[in-house]
Parts: C-alpha cells; sequence; structure tokens
C-alpha cells in the first residue's frame, strides 16, 4: 500500500508527525505538505505563482517534501510529480483544531482529502477537537482505525470522511458517529488598528455560532465525546432547490 | 436597496466596472474587492495576518476598498465593518473565465457570493464564459436581470446563485437554464523547473476534463449558448452516502 499525508499545519507540525507514526505500517508513506501554516485557505491553488518543493526527512516516511503552496496544491503536486505510482489512500492531518460545522468550507485540512477525492483516491481528513493540549495519540489511533476500514472497504464515488477526534484519553471516548455537517456561522469581528504610517488594517476575529434544534451533527458528537465521521462531497449543487428555480426562471 | 459588490480579479478589473455600472440604479453601491488579484483562492481567510483596507473612487459606487485579503474576507469586513448597514444583495464579478463544474470549488468568485450567503443576505457569483475578448455588456444585463430577480423574490434558506454567461452579444443568448454543477477534474501538468540557485519549482497547468453522459450541467448550458443558473449551498454532507455509512461503521 502507497500512503500520501498532508496537512495545512505545515511539514513540522505534531499532527504529521503522529500521523505518520500511526500507518507507517500500513504501507509506504509519502509526506507532501505545506512549508509553513496555511490554515482556513479552503480550497485555494496556486496557478498564479510558482510552487517551491524541496525534500525533507521526516521520521518513518519513505520520502516527505515541504511546499510552498496550499495543501490542494501538494496532494496534485504529489500525484502528478513527486510520487512514483499512484497512492491508494489519502490522509490529511492531524488538525490541531476542530474542522466541524461551517469550519469545513474554510479547511485546509479538509480541502487537501477534498483534492485526493477529486482525483479519485479514498481520502480521509482527521483533526481534533481542541486548539491547546491535543492528546495527539487518541486522534492517531482513531486515524489508524478509520485507515484500515478505509483501505479494506473503500469509500462511497466522491466522497471523502471527515473525521473529527474528541481530545481525550482513549478509553473516554465513548464511540464512533457517523454525523451531517452542523449549520453554524461565524460572528466576526473586526479589530481597527492604524499602522506607524497611518495605514488603516483589521484582525478578523469571531466565534462559531450553532444554529439552534439540530441533530445528528459532528459538533453534537464531539460534544457528546464521540468520535465524529462526515461524508463529505464537493457536488455544491443544491439539489433541494432545483424544483423551485426551475418553475421561477421559466419565463425569463 | 443597499449592494455589495465584490470579486476575485481585484478591484481595478474591468469586470466590476461592468457591473457597477449596471447596477447602480438599483440602490446605493458599495464595492469591496481584493487589491489584486486572487483567482482560485477557494474559500481562503485570512486569520493569522492583518488585513489592510483603503478607500478608492470607483465610478458609480458610494463607496469601494482595496483589501489586501481574499473575496471571502472583503465580504465579511464589508458587512461587519465597513457598511453602516447590512447589505440587501451580494453580487460577486463579473469574473473573467467560467465558473462552472468542479472549478466551482477551487472560486474566489462563487466563495465572494458564498460568504454573502453564510451571513444571510441574498447572493449571487457572475462569470463570463471566457478568458479573452469578453463581451461584458452581456454578462452586465444577464446580472441586472437576475439581481432584480433575486431582489424581489428572495433565494431558498442558504443558497446563492451560481450565474455563467455566455461569451456572445445579448440577441446570441439561447435564453436561461437551471443546472446542476458538472461532474469534472482537472489533470494537471506541472511543469519541473530550476532557479538560478538550483532549486526545484513548478508551475501547476492543467486541463478541465468532463465527465461523459451527463445531461443538465452548467458546463452543458454554456455549450448551449444558454446562461446557466446553479443553486449552490455550503452543505457538504453527501445526504445519499448517509444509510451506507451508519450500516458499514455500526461496529466500531
Amino acid at each position: 500500500m502507497h500512503l500520501l499525508i498532508c496537512n495545512d499545519d505545515g511539514i513540522h507540525a505534531p499532527g504529521i508527525a503522529a500521523l505518520v507514526d500511526a500507518l507507517k505500517d500500513l504501507g509506504t508513506i509519502t509526506v507532501a505538505a505545506p512549508d509553513g501554516e496555511r490554515s482556513a485557505v479552503g480550497h485555494a491553488i496556486t496557478i498564479s505563482d510558482p510552487i517551491k518543493c524541496r525534500p525533507v526527512e521526516l521520521a518513518g516516511a519513505a520520502q516527505s517534501y515541504a511546499i510552498s503552496g496550499t495543501p490542494a496544491d501538494c496532494v496534485k503536486l504529489a500525484v502528478y510529480g513527486l510520487m512514483e505510482r499512484r497512492p491508494d489512500l489519502v490522509v490529511s492531518g492531524i488538525n490541531l483544531g476542530p474542522n466541524a460545522g461551517i469550519s469545513v468550507i474554510y479547511s485546509g485540512t479538509v480541502s487537501g482529502a477534498t483534492e485526493g477525492t477529486i482525483l479519485g483516491i479514498p481520502s480521509i481528513a482527521v483533526s481534533i477537537n481542541t486548539f491547546r493540549d491535543p492528546v495527539w495519540a487518541t486522534a492517531a489511533q482513531v486515524a489508524r482505525v478509520v485507515a484500515e476500514r478505509v483501505l479494506q472497504n473503500g469509500l462511497p464515488d466522491e466522497t471523502l470522511l471527515n473525521v473529527n477526534v474528541p481530545n481525550l484519553p482513549l478509553p473516554d471516548v465513548k464511540g464512533y458517529r457517523v454525523t451531517r455537517m452542523g449549520r453554524s456561522r461565524f460572528t466576526e469581528v473586526f479589530h481597527r488598528r492604524m499602522d506607524p504610517r497611518g495605514n488603516v488594517y483589521y484582525w478578523m476575529d469571531g466565534e462559531m455560532e450553532l444554529e439552534k434544534g439540530q441533530s445528528d451533527t459532528d459538533v453534537q458528537a464531539l460534544e457528546a465525546d464521540c468520535v465524529s465521521l462526515t461524508p463529505i462531497w464537493f457536488d455544491l449543487t443544491n439539489y433541494s432547490a432545483l424544483p423551485r428555480f426551475a418553475s421561477d426562471w421559466k419565463d425569463v
């Protein structure tokens, strides 16, 4: 088996080392990750600039590359330019911080797995539900369980698995739940400042608000100390809205 | 009415001027757009860097801002930090080049409208089906028709309208079609080069391949010289895959 690992926290992030360590005896590991943090880049790709790529050493990986692009760039470049054969699985993570609710669409970690899926390779994204004091061992063990299953059973066409793991010791995790992406939004605050030359700039800050009255969501699974498994795809069509649109726009 | 206009080609792109001109008598126009090109940035946001913002003059707009961030940043900052009242409509574009098929997930133009939708504001994205010699007047006229309808009828919850316009004189456009996002992928080629100091870099290049045997897609509407209207949302859950996952993961 050949596994491709990427992330959005950068090649030197501890989450990637934990992932390589957990998956290394499943097959040959290639790591292709950004040369620095690329959080919240969404599904950005680099088409107007050159993409720099240099080999680095990473314990447990057969080959590793630090890449000046986004997570989606890393997966594309690895598959089309760096790996001698096509990977059997793409694993993106382990992200420091959950990718649940609306965060999914801003997530570089998820976009790495989305890119793998677009290229027809079974792909998973793994995130840990904390921004500090992560229990990497739990998320790494969960990644291992999920990776083995996906290698064995595959995934539905065009669908990746978005995995969010509670930040708890493994025995305290209450199980796995198949979930949907929770409805939520960020309420942003922009802090307005002035640089020493009088130019205005802003820092974006915000909090995620969850819509009330939902069930079976990724956010709720985490709140219940469960691993959340969400099948994600990249067809953004709102199929349920098609009939209304068809009738609304008949007369144009 | 208050309209917010953004794009991903930058504040000085001709597509934004065409859009302002077409919409200016529908209400008060605010333009918040990147200070340079931000194509293919997907739904990136800027959380690790400050966002610079300076007022600029743009004919037809009550206020205009050149912003150092992504299209999604521009919409967030305009709504939460720049506009005195919430806009009634967000229009993103006119993008030079189609945003149909898999391009939708890489598109900065669509992400501007997606951000508006997340914030609860009716939003549309408008793109023209060419990379050279654009007939702006046609796309601008279509944007006007669609904007008026959306202001009048609204849009379904959580749903934006992704509009792609053929690059033809208006009388040659064959009508409007409500479509879904076409199944396609980019087949990438990476051109490997070396800089004068011996460092390897790559240029990403590629072509979109359309899956065969589809109907009712955005790409096909454009091929038939029709305006394509696709209802797009941001819930990436693959609902049709949920039952299979629920049974596959019952025993974990």
